[in-house]
């Protein structure tokens, strides 16, 4: 089984990104999709969405620290997102992986957020996992793509990236994958929200792997099956100012 | 079956958006997909895509001429986008449906832009289509979502929309279909580049059918199922950087 932890909250692109998103898990065999809502309840949209989607899936829901949230003046890279959701899912694993059916040998963890996309021929690769497995992310970085560089038997030799040259993982979490025995080994691990910025992947994944560990896939590091996009925010303007004369987009209409 | 008209021109992100809409797509049983390059020649990016998506597709090629294109100062709005890919798709199905496997009394043309989001429910509403079929999309002409409003038989009775009010059809490009008869019968309606600003949609369909044609779909109108997100442009300044440095991200990785 496939654990595939995706944070998400609350805006106006949220159900259309998780729309399509779903629809390319619905491609992929003994995937188990945990969603986390950064909230302090779940919310309906997206329980509805949940049941209908025809997956399988954990809704859970946890709302960003006050401290670690950004206000959005904030430039987007000044605070991290999703830190907390992400946690919360690994330890839902840690604590819930027993009593799970068709829990096996195999499961594999990998962080998929709601706006990237995915190949569906990523999740061959990530099934394969052994305890680590990496490869390039399109869009990533500021670069075309970011990643290991391997030679032609998957080991990482290199690492292309632009920035932050001493992170020992220099890579996105949309670039990896991890042994849930690992998860589970290593029962305290996780995401530190205070890690430097551009760190949050190396300083968690140094808790329990090293870099020796990474396999390069997705044919020796050759392919791109995951992009880091961004769905563009709306500008919001014209439905204030109808909010404001009193003719909102009716709301009982979700979109 | 579905004709599904999509534009699509080369940039950082083209290929993710190609890649999560063949997914969606994928789907949808009898659909037909001509993807209509921006660009003087078909590029071997889209051609190996499309070979391998598995989906029925015709692969087309017009470069927007140049007094037509944006230049990156321009903001967004100024030029439509899209146009004569468009208007090709058309005129394609007018000079070669009679020799395509499969074509019925059933066929209804569609529009839909890469980087748009589809619920796979959207194409039972298309599918239906007798003339002009209408609905809601979300994330629209500025407001949550822009379209028709409809009393509970499915007859237009108003449409939700935040500026150029007079238009006879306000609706986005997503937010129709239209039998592929009537494109047909009129065979020289076509999408003009020259049309106002938010005019192309209602100028276009004014050459065939009335707003009393239109019919209310998706559950009366109350339903949305079709957003028109945008994929963030991305940086491309610490590429440039690298490429100055003689040190692009390896060429020979596809993204
Ligand atoms: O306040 C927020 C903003 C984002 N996210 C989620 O965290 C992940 C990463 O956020 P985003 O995609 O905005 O960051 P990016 O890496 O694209 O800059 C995504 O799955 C979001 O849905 C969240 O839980 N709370
Ligand atoms: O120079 C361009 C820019 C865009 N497009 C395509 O035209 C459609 C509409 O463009 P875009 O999504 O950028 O416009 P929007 O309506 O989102 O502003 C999309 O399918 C694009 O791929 C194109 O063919 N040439
Ligand atoms: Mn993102
Ligand atoms: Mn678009």
């Amino acid at each position: 089984v496939i654990h595939m932890i995706t944070p998400t909250y609350s805006c106006w692109t949220q159900k259309a990104d998780l729309t399509r998103l779903s629809q390319t898990l619905m491609h992929i065999k003994n995937l188990h999709w945990i969603v986390v809502e950064d909230s302090d309840n779940k919310t309906g949209l997206v329980a509805r969405f949940l049941k209908k989607c025809n997956l399988k899936y954990t809704h859970l829901n946890v709302r960003t620290k006050k401290e670690l949230q950004r206000n959005s003046k904030e430039p987007v890279w000044r605070k991290s997102r999703g830190v907390e959701q992400r946690n919360l899912g690994l330890n839902w694993l840690r604590r819930n992986h027993m009593t799970m059916p068709g829990k096996g040998k195999g499961d594999v963890v990998y962080f998929g957020d709601d706006d990237n996309t995915y190949d569906i021929e990523l999740f061959d690769e990530i099934r394969a996992t052994r305890k680590l497995s990496v490869w390039p992310v399109g869009i990533c970085g500021g670069l075309r793509w970011e990643g290991p560089v391997c030679d032609d038997k998957g080991t990482v030799v290199d690492w292309h990236r632009s920035w932050a040259k001493l992170r020992p993982f220099p890579i996105d979490f949309a670039g990896f994958a991890i042994k849930l025995d690992v998860v589970l080994q290593f029962s305290t691990a996780e995401i530190n929200p205070d890690s430097r910025i551009g760190w949050l992947e190396s300083d968690f994944l140094s808790q329990m792997v090293q870099p020796s560990d990474a396999e390069g896939r997705a044919s020796n590091c050759k392919k791109v099956l995951v992009w880091h996009t961004r769905t563009e925010k709306p500008k919001t303007k014209d439905e204030e100012r109808l909010i404001a004369q009193g003719q909102p987009s009716d709301p009982l209409i979700e979109t």
